[in-house]
């Protein structure tokens, strides 16, 4: 049976990911089972519509479909929702599917995997980017990782989700395939941050540079959005800096296991810490040009 | 007078870049007076078409046309060309234009015209991006510094050179806004190849992590194009890494200059530094990823 010919679905943490994503499956004739650990959006998505049922725990959640999604903050989130006392586990059997949309450590993702598999429950992991405006619009990227013959199950699934979905390869590979994207990401704001604070410092319109670097080789998706937030100084989220130092803690962490270095993603890893201790972990990463700017001793 | 009305033009440099930026000055009906300081190009250059003529000195060039293009390795060789024996300021006259396409040093520039202008000389910095490809295609991106009435009158000639034509400010402002392009595109080489050799040493097949990078914000031409080179293991140039090295070595100056630091910039810089120093100079800028390697270990 497909998940699509069902047509029930739970979904564990419904944040600001969750929520607007738990609605575009209502809107793609889901019903849905949710459980989250505070009620505010629980009873605001119960209210809505029909379609969603609230469960009073992951184990509940999980004996009542035959997959669950998670969108979580963090690893703990993760093991708490499947191995804690009324945990997904409880209600494992073979032919139960476990969906980990969270960014997590593709280490523990991988151990998860792992102790899942013995129960014969499979597990995609499956985190994504472009921030909230991506999971209200459903323009998700999801990078997965897992079988593909579960993949290609869970697909259609993903479609009303997302836009750019990608099976990176086997259990973990998604979370990998997410941390290679928050490395580039850093280290691209960084670069726009310093050309941009450069050009200014030489009296230059750093507009008209930003311009003239669309045409070429610098060309990115970093340069035209956040050089763009950088030139305007508003660094409304977005993605928040604090979540994005999330993952880039877990690229050191696995740098570390790995025995690798990282010089570029060490230094833009810094640049967030200091911005997060200093209160902007709210902002969106953008805000790394503050870095920038004050080691300079502007602000 | 335009330019475009007299139909002829000088042009000293006739290297890797300038050769091709003369055929295309021919194709498009100029008469060229040349020059370089070794004579292969040359004879290549007049034999190929009688529209080429030699010249035996800058003074000389710039005796016999209005505008002379410049197109030369360092800020030694512009200010040799344009102010030693037989340069070209000895022909220097009111309405004579001096374009200067190379990549030098801002502060340099900003002196020569300076000095120019004390003369009834315009000039106008047009440092250019897209390699010997984008020069033999004329799809160069021209960023231009000088007067804008000045920048109306090369607009044509530059259109038969390039695509990408913008006047980013005065004098300088062309080689402030190449500095910028160079830096963002060297952080963005080493973001890159930082994040496929993380994938790798995670045992993630690195070509669909650059697939899915693709569909989300750290999309680049970086990631399109030495992304791939990275991944193909081919490191032929394309833009060689000694010449990254010299704009890098122009935009630490500058940072030294103003009293600013550019702590990512810097990092590319010393990874430059050191495949320069270690026989990897005429290799592509993507060759950046041997680096990264080389510290884990690697090759």
């Amino acid at each position: 049976m497909t998940i699509d010919s069902t047509r029930r679905i739970g979904f564990i943490g419904t944040g600001i990911m969750g929520k607007p994503m738990v609605r575009n499956l209502i809107k793609a004739g889901y019903e849905v089972l949710i459980h989250n650990r505070s009620r505010g959006s629980v009873d605001e998505l119960t209210a809505e519509s029909g379609a969603v049922t609230a469960a009073s725990s992951p184990s509940e959640v999980a004996n009542s479909v035959e997959t669950v999604i998670t969108m979580l903050p963090d690893s703990p989130d993760v093991q708490t929702v499947v191995f804690g006392e009324d945990g997904i586990v409880v209600a494992a059997r073979p032919g139960f599917l476990l969906v980990d949309m969270s960014t997590i450590a593709p280490a523990n993702t991988r151990v998860i995997a792992e102790r899942l598999q013995v129960a014969g429950v499979d597990m995609l992991d499956a985190p994504v980017s472009g921030g909230d405006i991506g999971a209200i619009n459903a323009t998700l990227s999801i990078m997965v990782g897992g079988k593909p013959e579960v993949f290609e199950r869970v697909k259609p699934l993903f479609e009303l989700l997302g836009k750019n979905i990608v099976l990176i390869g086997g259990n973990g590979a998604g979370q990998v395939a997410k941390a290679c994207n928050q490395i580039v990401v850093a280290m691209t704001i960084e670069a726009v941050a310093e050309a941009l604070l450069f050009a200014k410092k030489n009296g230059v319109d750093a507009s008209r540079v930003r311009d003239a670097l669309m045409g070429g080789f610098a060309a990115s998706r970093i340069l035209e959005v956040h050089g763009k937030r950088m030139l305007d100084d508003d660094f409304a989220p977005g993605f928040k800096l604090k979540l994005h130092q999330k993952v880039m803690r877990i690229v050191m962490e696995t740098a570390h296991q790995l025995g690798m270095a990282l010089p570029g993603a060490a230094l833009v890893t810094q640049q967030m810490n200091a911005l997060v201790g200093s209160g902007d972990g709210d902002l969106d990463s953008a805000a790394i040009m503050k870095a920038v700017r004050r080691v300079q001793g502007g602000v």
